[in-house]
């Protein structure tokens, strides 16, 4: 069995991390923050006091970070992952970043023997402890099969994208409905609450009907309790919808919806509601239409 | 058990109006164009010659036709139901109305004692036909709790909105969502399509995460075999948005979710694709990314 | 000459009407404030008690009032001017309505054989009492002419747009770009303060440059001086861009530019600021923004 | 009198050192194809082999190239500005790039004790010809009017916008207007066009009215005329919408204007016009209405 390195033990990694330990896998991990290792190895993770060092030690490396700045600086940074990985080896990454960034991590590998996979996934926490995460992946077919019995010990089920940088750009197509979706969904609960609609009642509706969505059985009833304790926060759906216009002006594709799910969502932010889960764009509908959807 | 009266014999009419026959209501029928009636006919229906005769002999009249300057000629055109209808009757409009008529017709026939319900419904065909259909009615709660038997001999769920025109209101800003979700569906495989990744891999992304919706279950592979074969037309989808819009500039409401995907419906239809399914919107992006999604 | 009926006494009816009786018209005058007639009294107008009164005496009948619901009641109402209006005689509204009024006012008044022009102006206060206006006409070629000095008595300049209605169209299409060209201002104005530009010298540029505009040289100084006071107030604005949503709706032209504007608008009038000049606009960019732009 | 480097010697570029030799600038030029510095030579200028060279041998150097990849190259590639430059001296860059870009080579140079200014331009070839250009300057105050006299020699106008890459920032604020002015032009012309209305008339309204502004004066007759010959081209607007999104994004201002009319140059470049003037974005509106604006 492959040694596994696995680096960034937050919310989404740490969990992955433990599944990996369960099936049997011999983890190595780093975490810019040390403590957070220690639950780990209590599981028996060894615990690597730098990339280079992780990556010196392993098979293959499994990278889930928070944004395109900290996997630059875990893959080329001092002490980095380039600086240690072994020619042979295969690195893959489950954070959301730019496709651009995900393809100039691929060809720098390259140049060192070393295969890439991005893999990011869909779902959160539950599915990250669960082990039901989906992988959409972007890389060599041949890659992708070598590794697809590591992933499903994270995860549910690995969908090949394309060749790198489509596993990337797949989230950031998926996000980005996700953000015109759950836009959509607040703005029809304004319209309806500022009609006079029962707000339960129109949910129902909704539920029922064509216009039924995941983001609507996640965040209706958030809305209309006010509850926008985080599951996805705000200033991260709006910083995925930025990466993906910067992907489509890259593309030439006019992205209408995009652009303007994404001016909603700065709204939001600039309004202070970053910290708080993405349903909290329902607070500037509520400004506008001068009452509570839910009252 | 009351007398019905059931004006408005189409895709979906018809075959509500055989599920009330089928519960043993005595039903008088009436269509502008005469043979529609005759199948009806056959399964007990008495046929009236107008709106105006029908009204007489009915004590609960409903109406379900295809647009406001329908509704109003058949209650307040020569020979319509604001002519004929009895004091003490109740008459219910399931079209897809604008919410201002739902209120006139409302306040025009409680000067004739008569109560009025705008009882629209989501689902279409295939639930008209299996009596699934859900009502969202705007009314005063006595009436729709009289009507309910009625109206679940026609579907499974009957949800009050609100006083009259809520019901027309509600249906508006549910098909604003569905409008909003189908664009952003597509405008999501688009970016995915240009970026080179497979669409049938992405729509399994899409179902399997928070982008999840209806829309994408209807029509993603639709979009993917190009198949616009008709289950919700382009035109119609413009025509609510439209009528959505007009409501939202009266309850002074910003919707740039609404405004964009109303803007992209009015390309397609004027690039001639109104009378496919509102999922031939594919095609306008798939001008601009120069290449099929499903290829 | 020609006797002349004025209706309407407002900010811009008064300075008309007095342009027409200092050229040396006969000039009979009805306002629904009856207060208002005064001064013109004054200056030797008749006073009429009702717009049928006004109609019996006039040759030519200009209308100048706030909106279609004040238009329909003028013409159409009780002691309207429909019922007053003598056949051979001609009828001018100078109000900015919608063009399926003004071809509905025609086609009413041609069944009495009276001509009818849609003819809204350009130019605010200061040029309706210099006699600049300047005069977008709909209605058939010979009445244009036979009217054209009339009109010049109160304006500069008479354009001919078209049939009935396309003087009202092209009121409105004006307008939609003077509300897309102060929103782009504004929204530029906010980019560079937001990014610790001086504003007066980023005025300066703008002026210098292909982004120069009326909107800019009338608004710019307002803007960073935050003087709201009324040239043409915002709420104005949004019903002129709501009637040329409605108007764009039904021609099937989409419009993502000046749905983009009213949402802004919606939004402006949403805070309250409706009764300040449209340049409050920039109200909302500055709340985005967290600073004034003109500090 | 200092010893003047320029580099950049296209459109804008050589009419701008030009007018530095004639006003007897002691001038040495660059350009990366040879053969433009020829005409420049028969005036008295040097031409220098690299980047590197010219910024030896200059006291000032003056770059106008056409984006951020060309300014990246010339200062920071193999033989470029940096690698040359000698502390003391200054260098001012008129292209127009993104403000980040901007900031960075003011720091790297500081590190070499050499001063920067971005100073961009408004006005195009004829006003680069007469000297007739504005610069909108970013960076240090006295820095700025240390070059004054310079920048004075190609231009009218030097305004100092603040510190480094606000005006690198003023410019594409500028430019952003100048975007949303042509998009809003064109869309008002297509609704009147689609409403029957005389497009020659039309563009006099807009002139006389608020809605005039320096695009209607420079496109209306292009529009109307199809004279599509470039100006300014649709691709280079759109590239500059594309640099101040990200701009935007990153200061965190919402921009749905910006956005409507980025959408419509992208749909624009995506159907092929993308090398004529930035006024075919008419042909985008021509082909939704179904006819010439100008017939």
């Amino acid at each position: 069995m492959s040694k596994i390195g696995f680096i960034g033990l937050g919310i989404m990694g740490k969990p992955m991390a433990a599944n990996l330990l369960r099936k049997g896998y011999e983890v190595t991990v780093y975490n810019r923050t040390p403590g957070k290792a220690d639950e780990l190895a209590a599981l028996g993770a060894l615990v690597a006091k730098t990339p280079l060092e992780l990556a010196q030690a392993s098979d293959v490396v499994v990278t889930m970070v928070s944004n395109d700045q900290a996997v630059e600086e875990i893959y080329f940074g001092q002490n980095g992952i380039a600086a240690g990985i072994r020619p042979g080896s295969t690195v893959i990454d489950s954070s959301t970043i730019s496709p651009s960034l995900a393809r100039r991590i691929a060809s720098e590998l390259a140049e060192k023997s070393v295969r890439f996979l991005d893999a990011p996934v869909t779902g959160s926490k539950p599915a990250a402890i669960d082990g039901t995460l989906l992988f959409m992946v972007g890389g060599d077919k041949e890659t992708v099969e070598a590794q697809r019995e590591l992933l499903l010990a994270m995860g549910r089920e690995v969908l090949h994208m394309g060749e790198n940088g489509s596993g990337a750009a797949a989230k950031l197509a998926h996000n980005t409905i996700v953000g015109i979706n759950a836009a959509g969904l607040i703005e029809g609960m304004a319209i309806a609450a500022k009609a006079g609609i029962d707000a339960e009642s129109f949910l129902k509706v909704v539920q029922g009907g064509g216009a039924a969505s995941k983001q609507a059985e996640l965040k209706g009833r958030k809305i209309i309790g006010h509850d926008f304790s985080v599951q996805f926060s705000l200033a991260l759906m709006l910083k995925d919808l930025k990466l993906s216009s910067a992907l489509t002006d890259g593309l030439g594709v006019p992205t209408p919806m995009l652009e303007a799910a994404k001016s909603l969502f700065q709204t939001g932010q600039a309004a202070g509601y970053g910290d708080e889960d993405l349903a909290a764009l329902a607070r500037v509908y509520e400004s506008w239409i001068g009452r509570r959807i839910g009252e």
